[in-house]
């Protein structure tokens, strides 16, 4: 029946995360969606320092004008770089990972903690959950030290450290729920949620059918304001974002 | 495929309304879902003051109670009453339309204004904005002057009115999308969403999605902390909740 | 002289929480006070939980029904359910005993800590304090580990267990003032505040003197937008209240 | 049966000002209750700036110095300058009119609306309000354009220039209380509140009110922490605060 | 003396911005410092969208890693592109011209307005005015309607446009300062001031200060946490940041 | 070439803190800067408690006023007593150093601890960083157990305690830079800087160079709204801050 076409942009390099992330979205999204997985061609393997980021965020761009005309958009990286970009150049909605697994958490849980990791992006999540105004219900951010690298490829050893990290958060502070900060992460989830009892939110399921649930909702992304198609400005040594017609 | 059962709650004594929410749910469902809508059998038919609010309030858990083993649960009033306690007791997802509602606009637009029936609502808006962390998005709470009982019923002259202060939000106060604060005005929104040229949000369809998304992501109402099973504290001249089993 | 009426409203069953808050709420009001208790008539014994405030908010209305013409009303649970609602209905000051014990921690310290009962009314505790806009003032919520039914009637085993926690709070936390958050611990604050050395607030008591100062000074709840009275929906299967006129 | 003996200290070096507030708080303090009022000996005459709040507060602290052995104090400036100061050298309560004012207010509607005298004391105010954590339920602050020396004396003119702004604070920003921001304008609240249909809060009734109701529960500054007396620092060509013994 | 060498690093392509910003970064500096300025190779003209600042930002990674071993980094757009990934990539300080502004501004008034160009930037700048903690002493975002592009270069039109919202920012919003978004307004600041007659604070002229005043503090940015130098993190497509040393 | 002439105002009594922290301003100025020091007269000899900063407070106001004609001021104690009061007195731009230290720190590092002498300050400090918007980047303030009259003398034990507390603030509460809050502190800072490793800020240099920077910039404090000259009000038994005219 639906017919609904996802993109999902994963702003790194790396080809299996944005498989594993595919075909999680294609697993949840009802019968007869698709999902279009695009790849950056540019920039870091993972994305883990604010350079990272910032080079990431020019990739979404380029994603979102690589892939026109499709349903609805999920930025897949848990920063959500360049989200407010990605509104400017369509009015399909668009969906980041980070958000929507903020969002799910404070569904199911009163309060919840944050798996992430390395400890230099504490700061970092932490104004995130501020920006997203849910960080009155995050009662932590606890690294993992595990590289990204690692992470996802071997279920075993990462797992582990997830599910020691997982503990602490829910015995000594409190959380309800917990998010995996790291879209690498989100195929373990479920095997992760059964061994420690509360709810582990990834962003890619849920981001996915939330991008789903806007496109239904005939809510599409507002051109008035904020999120107007950019300006014409002159672009220097690359293609002018405003020419891009069909998005 | 789902089977999806949702059991949207209308903690007023309008069946009409509750037909209404209940019609617009079904439509943006996957196929092959379910909605089982139930309304409240006391207290008021509308819900426009603190003391309405209270007494639909302890009608939603008798309404959680009575319709056990759903697979999600949709507290269809704006305010979201006793959105909490519903998660008490059931371990199935609970959303309200109103956090809804919000959720949505923010996803599409940066900056939203909020269409409620009477001035006296206003206040009661703007605390449940902050304790939904979107307070910064939202550029005011527009009052429509037309009574609740008659929204809806009638499309003509309700419509007008809500095209009338949508026109002044979007143009004077800069809004980029538009939230109806009362499950009355859902069916409306699309009518009136041509006619504005902004996103226009009702909950009701949203907050459904929300439900089936949770639902299909395998993530459940925390059963650790805030939302743990009420006590067993003895009842007085009504059942005790902790009695409640199946849910 | 006074001739101050004040009616103590317990949302809960329990008579006998009824009893002593009365007797204390008298105990320090101006002599030829009055104090007219009511206690629910439905519900839960003692309030724990999301599911129990619910059922009791909506008994705080019909108390408040019950009982028109005082001069000032005292919402005797500490989580102030349905005060805004209790506004609606009467012109004559209403206090909750939340609010007031936060008020008068900030007046005697700069920094406290809440005692409660049960860790789950932690996140419910937290959301209270930063409505009544006192969250930077509060060092935590401990919670006691002693069911509320336990606590009061017999001194000994719940003042030690208070004691040991409030001690905690001083030494670690660097809490200056203390606030139990519980009606039924209230009439053992003074003998604890002896043992700790720090002014332990219990509401019920300078809620009362709160009550009785807004009444001296001639201030009364404002009839002009969000306290107006209800609106005339009509109700099913119960009394209407925007019928009660002596209120 | 009280013998409540309050002291009220006026910053400012207006006597009449300071003799008004004394009526005023005699008028609603219990039968047998004391106000002793103390007069700031330098500085100036009314406080309207920064420097002049600056000089008061000093003057603060010397006015608790030199009256020692009170019940409770009362800083009769709606500035509340010193406040924090005075608690440390006292451990009776002591309670400034601006909290007061703000916390009735509170206590009575949802939203209120401050009136001061000149438009330079708006951000002063503003910050004032968020630093009592009441700037959410403040609609406006507005300036009355009459000079403070002027205020109160003549009862026509002032009266006359409130109730215009009142109305408009009312009317417009949808006020339901109205906060007299100046202890000069305490004694005309009563007949203005008639006029304009709201309550009208003076900080000076409800404060001295506040006093007495900590005394009468017992509850006195915390001497552990920020309120702890001052340490034994030498004072150069003034009397060294920590000598001060009786009080 | 100084021998202070700033590194300007202008994210979009226009060079006489980037010439009209070092000259007035170097004509405040102290006498034998250095003004290096880099201008972006690629992306846009200038910056008015959120599409423009994302490429702009990657090209400020850019710019850092081009021009290593300065003294001190001012990146020169008023949204502070990348700076968190810039303060990653050396220990030299590095400061952004719109906190620059902000700060400034609140250093010589209490509450102040900020001039941008196109109502879609409000948005963005409320975000960035929270982030960076002054939100409360911005009483409006006011924009000009006069292109980006035609600003600066011709002083007649851009300055009557800029005087006359910032007239009525003063007089109607109450502004005491005002901050112009846009480095390309930067040389006006002072023949505007002189016309409006409140402080007008340009961000490049205070930030190369700022940057200055670090360096001669000896203060460097922190190696420990959130700017610690970038993981190994393989690139595709473009050099690894991590290889850059002798930043 | 400069000419620049800055006021450093020491609010306590102790001329050899004046001293110190005029040595280390006039360390970083440009050269050609002059150093005006200016020390209490009357009050305490150091600042530890809410009634030494309400006594200094006043002495602050003297300072600027037997001072006039000066470029820019620096209000050199942590606390930044009056300095709303001394921006009235005088157009030229006034800095505090408390102010300058938080935002140097947000300058090179995204958390920072603040390290202070007793526990009592540290609710007062809280406050502060509230008020400068910077809360979210405190990782919290720690007190070092030495009384300030010994600190900054003796290099040897005191260094030793900021050291053992600095390295705890960076392991434990992952602090990426560290603010002395007590001017008599900074000039250890620069030794200690190396012995922790990250960024230690004094409010000293850098405020006396922010300062600088305003001058330099030709923003001078706005006369327009809160920090315009005090009204005429009389003042008793001292002189009146209006009659002051050549500031």
């Amino acid at each position: 029946m639906t017919g609904f076409r996802l993109g999902l942009l994963n702003p790194n390099t790396s080809r299996d995360h944005t498989d594993a992330m595919a075909r999680l979205a294609l697993s949840v999204l009802p019968e007869g969606s698709d999902v279009v997985a695009a790849t950056a061609e540019r920039g870091p393997a993972t994305i883990e320092s604010y350079v990272d980021s910032a080079v990431a965020a020019a990739e979404v761009v380029e994603l979102v004008r690589a892939n026109p005309g499709l349903d609805a958009y999920l930025v897949a990286c848990f920063g959500d770089p360049a989200l407010d970009a990605a509104r400017e150049l369509t009015d399909a909605p668009v969906v980041g990972i980070g958000e929507a697994a903020y969002r799910a958490a404070c569904l199911v849980a009163r309060r919840f903690a944050v798996i992430t990791t390395l400890p230099r992006s504490i700061p970092q999540l932490e104004d995130e959950l501020a920006a997203a105004g849910v960080a009155a219900s995050c009662v932590g951010v606890l690294p993992l030290a595990v590289p990204v690298a690692e992470q996802g490829a071997a279920y075993g050893e990462t797992s582990d450290a997830i599910v020691t990290v997982s503990r602490c958060a829910v015995n000594e502070l409190r959380a309800e729920a917990l998010v995996l900060a790291c879209g690498a992460m989100s195929e373990t989830a479920r095997a992760i949620q059964e061994e420690v009892g509360v709810p582990i939110v990834d962003g890619v399921s849920f981001g996915a059918l939330s991008a789903y649930a806007l496109w239904r909702c005939g809510l599409r992304t507002s051109k008035t304001g904020a999120y107007a198609r950019p300006e014409p400005i002159p672009y220097t040594a690359m293609a002018d974002f405003t020419s891009a017609k069909a998005l």
